[in-house]
């Protein structure tokens, strides 16, 4: 039975407890927060955990064998970096850290104590996800074109971080997962529309080697939620909407077939071909249960997480070069470190 | 009675034709086609109007008025110059030519021979278009903060032309009518998957003096078709879907409220505005009815059109900047010349 | 090559006309209308055919070999009933008659003349209802449960003929194709909203002798289209929308499990079967042009139509119970001419 | 401090108890349920709460001042009767009892004993029917002309009740709130697809004294979930379709003209009028923490509820017609008690 201490019970951390607890194989058994109103909360719901305002004593604690770090984000590297010289196993929320340095100094850190280091990149573990990735992988949808998606609402403007932090941040862990492979350049364009505020809007282009691209357009300042995402490949295409209640998931049998070489090409014709949709019946089994579970069995079974500290950091080092380009009005910034690091 | 020459009966020319029969004040008078089929077509439907293999047979008949040039874009400049040389008023088709350079140069010359030039931007002519603008002219929405548009389908890949001549075209002149303004800078990015072909898929970003941004999302490998748009404003923010059959334009009373002044953003706290939706009527007028009607129009009183020469030269110059952006990857490109012209 | 003749050049002639035009085997030889107008229109865009305002010498003309019934249903009769007298093959408009008496006496007299008599039931045609009639029949639904269907919209109030007249003769056609059986009573209510009008809102409920159920609801006076049809059966189930773009069908393989005996079926429990869903890829083209090559081809082979005269006369049988249901407010009409007939 | 106990810890129960938590000037007084997990279970979330197996200790409790019955219909009357005979004030789940003469004793029994009688017809207090019934007072819809609602899902199949119990109970007691009238009389079809269980499909049609009609589709066996109405009136149109994540309620400015008068309503041409949609927005606050406010306010002040027994009887009484009606293939019931009372 894996002890997990949580630090910090806001926004999310409320949910990781209760899949703590839901989960098999760990318990809560502490949980830290320096403001009293939330401590006192987690304490009405989670008699059996061990409270504290101040972090270091569940770090410390010797009944606790795993932290989850549920903190802002600029304080994710010196709570993390502490559990580890603790000696703790550590899921980090997501963005991993601040900066690419402050990444990968807590990678190092982790494989020097030999303790499970992951990021909590929830979607990563939904069915929908999951189910693409099987498909993308099974090669039916041929060679990936494209990943394209759209990810806008009202809501929630945030004074620290801008929109690509907040939401582009999911789909560049599920692109790492998909395609298993990094971006080698990326434009990103963006603005604010909040004086003096971080960008609330922007759109993020990415090159990989292979030739497929992707496209991110996210929005704070949106009329309506949207959650839609196109996966175009050679044979096949995948429409992925999150909103639907059953059907997230429709893959249709679609796509071009060129005529002629390549020298003739601009006599070739392109035809298209139509063919059916197929919507696969997802699972319903909750993200971060699944999550909390792998991380239990990471830790259990001494295996590296899907979400590891290395995705961690490519979406880190991504975000960084998002916000270079955004800056400059689109120039393309080249992501160098992790195809050396590969 | 105006007397109208047509210029090419392929994909586009037939409706053209219909439109030219069923508006007031003006005649089919004549039609070229250098294809022999097209041409015995166009005479079974419109048997009062001339036919002609050679254009310059149309363009030089005295029965002639004014010519509609629906050719290929490398034919535009050729045959709109001739038809302005002849005395003749000139619609276009959009875009109005390959170059900048060609459309000053028929800018100049239909000023010096006092005949109307028009662009063939049909959109600006739907009732939904046309709402937009009022509303946007209203002060209803508010500052304009943004324009986000996804024109997507399956198909139909050209040779000569690229997805952003072909479909982000329509978005540059609805930009120009609602906003009446010319962006500052572009940055695109883009690829193609069919080897040798021009670029099947782009994203392109325009930047306004004013803050205002635009998004503009083409796509012919898409599975599904799709006609999107946002319009963001500080008051206000519209979602124009164009393949809704009644409800094509919704107004929602949406928006965000700051609190605090900008030197203490850090701490101010950004609220929310939820309010009602509003989706008003729309007329049912073809919109290139509506246009041929104001092209006869112009040339009985002697006004400019609502897409002018002007209009059409934005256009060309933004879709020329947008692909030397995009073959360099995002790499932001400055319009100057409207500038200087403004 | 078949020489049809057309009765009637109103709302639904012209497209017939065009449909004989394009079919293969047939030529459009004649067509009679009283309106002056109305027969000017036809002239000008089929010179090639005999014009008349009196229908006898379009029925009597030794060049038509077959003749299309398009008039107000109440001329049905005596039209169709003078041209099979004068040995003509014939179409007529659904629904089929004013009676079933009428419509019996058509079926004995074509049955007596050795004349091809076929119902314009247009929706059988189409690749939607084709298709769904081939997975009922292949058995992929299980046994038939019900077939539930609604189709309303903001308009045509007719003054002669009430809603279930107009708009649930799709159905009842749809119905007959798929189940390839007639109800055996009928439940129907409805209502007018215009003072000594019509009915112009109706739900009727129908019983076939094996258990399966249909449902249709209509009504001219609702805000928005709608054209949706559920097809339960005991192992799929259909969704059939027919304003979708392209995902017309939709087959989800959804159900329930009944575990336990019938006897003990108070403590059986019901469980759910949640599976894909699939949405077969339909053919596109036009289910008239397919209706009048079928209704060519049965003249020239002398087969019977797939929408004969008794599919029509089950029509109007059915039409006419639900008449006399709905003014007992939903009093249950039992059917019993057809089942005697089979 | 209202003291409240609930009889019942199932499916509904929870929900119950924690709205009465959430509810000002109400305490959760104590809470029986046969069930030893579910007691365990409430007594874990409610440790304030005294807890019984056996329902009388709650309701003779002098801590409890109101109960609220949250069991299987068969024991609504049982306990309701106990609760009121014991002085205490009463909330019972929807359907108010089995019978009509179980709902008058109860209504009687209240009456005598001056205590509050309520029934949690939860949708009448939801913001989209309050907003609903709002509209059609205020005269903006004109006369109403029908209520058509299709409210079908997968599951959950009951062996005790049929789907019009289970579902079509909603919009009785929706269509009461609306319309502040009863049916005169009731035509209902249905069938069941699991042999020896209840109807688990059933169509209902209400006829109104004053020419409204109602029409309620319900089924346990349906691909998917739809909960859609439409309600049209003489002036305007509303769509409710309670799936939809924020624009529940369109109200389309539509609807019919009717030129010339009634005798030559023959000739007479029905027109139709296109206006704008608008969608409300609506409330977010949860409707069973509405209601219970309500009923906490109704026992304080004395006043009779919103959903108050008589609304209750005139639910169970239809429902029993519907099943009389349902019987007999549609064959239509009238209901007459409640003219008479009123």
């Amino acid at each position: 039975m894996i002890g997990i201490g949580l630090l910090g019970f806001g926004y999310w951390g409320p949910n990781l407890a209760r899949c703590i607890c839901e989960a098999e194989g760990c318990r809560l058994a502490g949980i830290a927060d320096p403001d009293a109103d939330s401590l006192a909360r987690a304490g009405r719901r989670y008699p059996m955990a061990k409270l504290a305002t101040d972090w270091r004593s569940v770090v410390t604690d010797s009944d606790v064998d795993a932290v989850v770090v549920a903190t802002p984000v600029r304080a994710h590297y010196e709570l993390a970096a502490a559990a580890i010289a603790a000696g703790k196993h550590v899921l980090v929320e997501k963005p991993m850290t601040s900066t690419v340095e402050q990444a990968q100094a807590l990678i190092d850190a982790a494989d020097r104590a030999g303790v499970v280091l992951m990021v909590d990149h929830t979607f990563v573990y939904t069915p929908a996800v999951q189910k693409i990735g099987e498909i993308v992988r099974s090669g039916d949808l041929g060679q990936v074109y494209y990943y394209d998606s759209v990810r806008v609402n009202l809501g929630l403007f945030q004074s620290d971080v801008n929109v690509v932090w907040d939401l582009a941040v999911h789909d560049l862990a599920i692109l790492r997962f998909i395609l298993d492979d990094h971006p080698v350049a990326v434009s990103a364009t963006g603005s604010s529309h909040v004086p003096g505020s971080p960008e609330n809007m922007a759109h993020v282009t990415l090159y990989y080697g292979n030739g497929t691209n992707a496209h991110l357009s996210v929005n704070w300042l949106a009329p309506v939620k949207v959650r839609q995402t196109l996966v175009g490949g050679s044979r096949k295409m995948i429409i992925y909407d999150d909103l639907e209640p059953s059907e997230k998931i429709k893959v249709y049998d679609r796509g071009i077939r060129v005529n002629g070489s390549p020298e003739e090409i601009r006599d070739a014709r392109v035809s298209y071909r139509m063919g059916d949709m197929w919507a696969p019946c997802l699972g319903t089994k909750e993200a971060l249960l699944t999550e909390i579970e792998h991380f239990v069995a990471c830790i259990s079974e001494g295996t590296a997480p899907l979400t590891d500290g290395q995705m961690g950091l490519g979406v880190v080092e991504t975000l960084e070069a998002a916000g270079r380009s955004m800056r400059r009005r689109g120039q393309p910034v080249e992501l160098q470190q992790l195809r050396r690091a590969s």
